[in-house]
């Protein structure tokens, strides 16, 4: 029997009960197939950091390291808790295991199901894929303020772009459309962002010439997000960098029926860290507890985890559990453990 | 009689369409007024810079300088035309002007109006107004790359952030909301570029005291993109930097009826330079002499322009010739003029 080792965070707010259901769902798409999935959980987020003060330390950093993957439900506490006013559990764990665990694919999927109830008047078929960067841009890090808190006060935050960095996941992206519908959308701002634009344009360009079958095309990221709305059947790759990538993400996740929906996998593709897969969403302390959150998101993360693992048949037994649960939907409330038990069946079906 | 000094750059592609048209409801909205509207043409755009060379010379922008005001139409080449390779018409004209001319209120409205086809199966009431910063962030051109064109390329784009340039837009973003529903968002991207959304925070913080009936909140950019597909209604007053702005408008254009009927004034409140009024599509090379672009735009621009020179019967004029118009649309085609038309018609009725 083949062993894989995943380590667990579940997280804060909705965090653990979409994992919880995630981990029905795979379990039922293993049982019986020779896989053992040999689970570490690591309590991490706000509720942790209000516990401990720690955010992640060097030994869950190098515990997580020993593990062949990552589900992550959601972190972050309460907004507005004054115990986390110097927290930010965003930069100092989320984006933390991406940076450290050199996350450069942020892949992140959108589909419009049938059945999804979506706002768009006339949807058209939406199917894409956002690559978007996950270790470099403006989320490096690199900032900071003099004169703080004086109306002399100047901040600052520095996009870092690499060849090395852009190259990669430009490569990941014209392999990903290589064997999808072979077109390739760059979104950035290069119009504006000129130096920034200019690297991955470029390199978009170079790394065009070894993919002659793939259509390529560029839109400034204002233009991406008018498509979005009205024609998003036109996307099929989108490759981006880590800023523009968050946003049109979480525009994707909402004209295709929501947030509640949308998977993400932080994908090492060398394989020399483990890789990160959890849904879009944030940990919505709002609803925690009430068995309100959808954990489709994260049942769908767990099929980019199966795939990831090359476990491709599990994984597309997932994918179309939830896209059947998807198309069964009448608009009647469910618990989220309804849905999760209601997927878990149709894995097993 | 009072005199206007206007400075009309018409500029390329749709551009002097759109403006002939404007300009059309212009003369209308005045005429018997006793206020005469001198206007001074400037060829400025990518056919000038194709023609010798030039983008915005200092000659230029003295004349400018001596308006009362500017309408522009749109500026920028064929994508992709190699002669236009190292222009950068974007930078150096429209930026160049707006970062001149101290243009530090992007003022957006967006509005659903009643007979606009719009994306949305259930919009709601759509009615605010974005003001984004103009003179700072991602955009101050503050960029550089080494190694260029290597594989060891690194490209940087610095956000510059001061709180004299936060301040002062974000008070005028206030008062505006004082003036309307009096709600006002924030939205950046605070738990990631930490430095730079501190600043705007806590301005906000700040300056909401001094606005008690103000109701105050904040959204990261990636879920604001959100709303605006699934609750646009929630908003009145968003406030937001020069990047965020950009997206956010081209997204709201989108969704309140399309890029033909968004607006903009790039206002100096300070009256030091003239304030600039544009509509937020670009110069559509190709459609562009064809009588097929939606003039609606650049006219709800001259009704910016108007109230900003404190003509407000006359620009309430045009704003409602403007939605009558479009509450009569049939979706019959009607060409650039015929639009202009009609409005310089209700405008005069
Ligand atoms: C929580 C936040 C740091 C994160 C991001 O900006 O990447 C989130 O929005 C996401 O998209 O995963
Ligand atoms: C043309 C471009 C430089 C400009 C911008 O990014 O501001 C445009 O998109 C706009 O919104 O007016």
């Amino acid at each position: 029997d083949k062993t894989v080792k995943l380590a667990v965070i579940a997280g804060d707010g909705i965090g653990p009960e979409v994992i919880a259901e995630a981990e029905k769902v795979l379990d039922a798409a293993t049982a019986g197939s020779g896989i053992l999935f040999e689970k570490t959980r690591f309590a991490l987020g706000a509720a942790r950091f209000l516990e401990t003060g720690d955010t992640l330390t060097d030994e869950d950093l190098t515990a997580i390291k020993s593990h062949d993957a990552i589900l992550l439900g959601a972190v972050g506490g309460v907004p507005g808790d004054a115990r986390l006013k110097n927290a930010n559990i965003e930069r100092g764990l989320l984006l933390k295991l991406r940076f450290e665990l050199d996350h450069y694919v942020n892949l992140r999927p959108s589909k419009l199901y049938p059945g999804a109830p979506g706002p768009l008047a006339a949807p058209g078929d939406i199917d894409f894929v956002v690559v978007r960067e996950g270790t470099e841009g403006p989320y490096v890090g690199n900032g900071g303020s003099i004169r703080r808190g004086t109306p002399h006060e100047i901040a600052n935050e520095t996009s870092v772009n690499t060849a090395f960095g852009v190259e990669r996941v430009v490569r990941y992206a014209f392999d990903l459309a290589e064997r999808r519908r072979k077109k390739l959308t760059l979104v950035h701002k290069t119009n504006v962002l000129v130096h920034a634009g200019a690297i991955w344009q470029r390199i978009v360009d170079e790394v065009a010439r070894e993919h002659p079958h793939v259509a390529v095309d560029y839109l400034h990221v204002d233009a991406a997000t008018i498509f979005l709305v009205t024609n998003p059947g036109r996307f099929d790759v989108i490759v981006t960098d880590n800023l523009f990538g968050d946003i049109l993400t979480d525009l994707a996740g909402a004209v295709t029926g929501g947030i509640g929906l949308a998977a993400s996998g932080n994908i090492n593709p060398d394989g020399a860290f483990p890789s990160m897969f959890e849904p879009v969403h944030g940990s919505a302390p709002d609803i925690a507890g009430q068995q309100k959150a959808d954990p489709t998101a994260a049942i769908l993360s767990i099929a980019l985890l199966l795939d990831h693992l090359g476990l491709r048949e599990e994984s597309a037994r997932v994918t179309r559990a939830a896209e059947d649960d998807i198309a069964a939907r009448d608009g009647a409330a469910r618990t989220t453990a309804q849905i999760g038990d209601s997927i878990a069946s149709r894995v097993r079906a």
